[in-house]
């Protein structure tokens, strides 16, 4: 129905994650009956950051300059260690102010399903970097999923011989969160992660 | 908390329409974390579409060659134009199979909230296509809104005294729908818009 250029628009915005065909075609033709600048400003924008955006040869986090800013930072814990599955996570982390420590970004699970073995994602870079004697903890903060949870396993086995703290983040009912309206596996894990008040 | 370079690639997703601030950082980090071909592809094709795909100077509708295919395709009926409010809207009238006359795209409808007037559509163009003699029906085929039927009515008026005959899509209950989810103005419409049986 569209042109051959048009029908490559849009299979190229297809191919983005969570764009389905609907939107794809909206932002196809919102480029095409835009001036040319908002499509040169993004042709642009996407080749730069992808020339600028590195990431960290220590904890493969994006970063511009290597090692990145949390690595390089000498007032950071450099005893401890947080796991995390990918770049975002960091964010998410860090929004805290609390975590004063140092990261491992992953870049995925463990996830047989599809395809992703151990070999796939960050855990033999981890390994080295424990080689280290500094680090004294390394915090499993994959997420709260049948991968992550996988993932979280498979490390923990490979780090515990080194004689290295392994410990493994909470799950329980978020704060704000409704008993009534947590789902099994939540509540079980708030079960068992209880405390003595 | 991420790099500029990251937060421009961010904004850039985030000026796509109904892309929001965390659909524009889930793209900005699949392109980040993709191989550079991904950012590059897309990079080159925004540019390929924008220097390819052009207006047709008769109906503004997209086209690679000009004028463009439905316009140069001699056994349409040239005595007919179904005026639409944007490209996609030719694309439906396209896909019924059932229409053989020409098109006339406006770009838009006329709609005083957005500031857009009856100059920033393509209306003088549609006159200035009617002043050749073969025209005998304009089709009024901008969307049952509070602006497409302004518009509607704006280039009726104009026409009409023209001497040529000026219709109006019916509107109504959709084929498949219910009487009982239809919304007051569409019941409204379709009642309006009755006919003998």
């Amino acid at each position: 129905m569209y042109t051959d250029t048009v029908n490559k628009l849009i299979n190229e915005f297809e191919k983005l994650p969570g764009i389905g065909h609907k939107s794809a075609v909206r932002l196809a033709f919102y480029i095409l009956e835009s001036p040319i600048d908002v499509a040169k400003n993004m042709a642009d924008t996407l080749i730069e950051a992808k020339d600028k955006v590195k990431f960290c040869s220590i904890c493969y986090n994006i970063t511009e300059s290597d090692p990145c800013e949390i690595c390089s930072n000498k007032k950071r814990d450099e005893s401890i260690i947080c796991v995390v599955e990918n770049v975002k996570d960091v964010v998410a982390m860090e929004k805290t102010h609390e975590y004063k420590g140092l990261y491992h970004v992953l870049h995925g699970s463990i996830s047989p399903m599809n395809n992703i073995t151990a070999g796939d994602i960050k855990i033999k870079e981890l390994l080295e970097r424990l080689k280290d004697d500094t680090i004294k903890e390394v915090i499993l903060a994959t997420n709260p999923t049948i991968e992550g949870e996988a993932t979280a396993m498979y490390i923990s086995r490979l780090i515990k011989p080194l004689g290295i703290s392994v410990t493994r983040i909470a799950h329980g009912i978020p704060v704000g969160g409704d008993l009534e309206y947590t789902d099994e596996i939540t509540l079980i894990k708030a079960l068992e992660g209880r405390r003595e008040m």
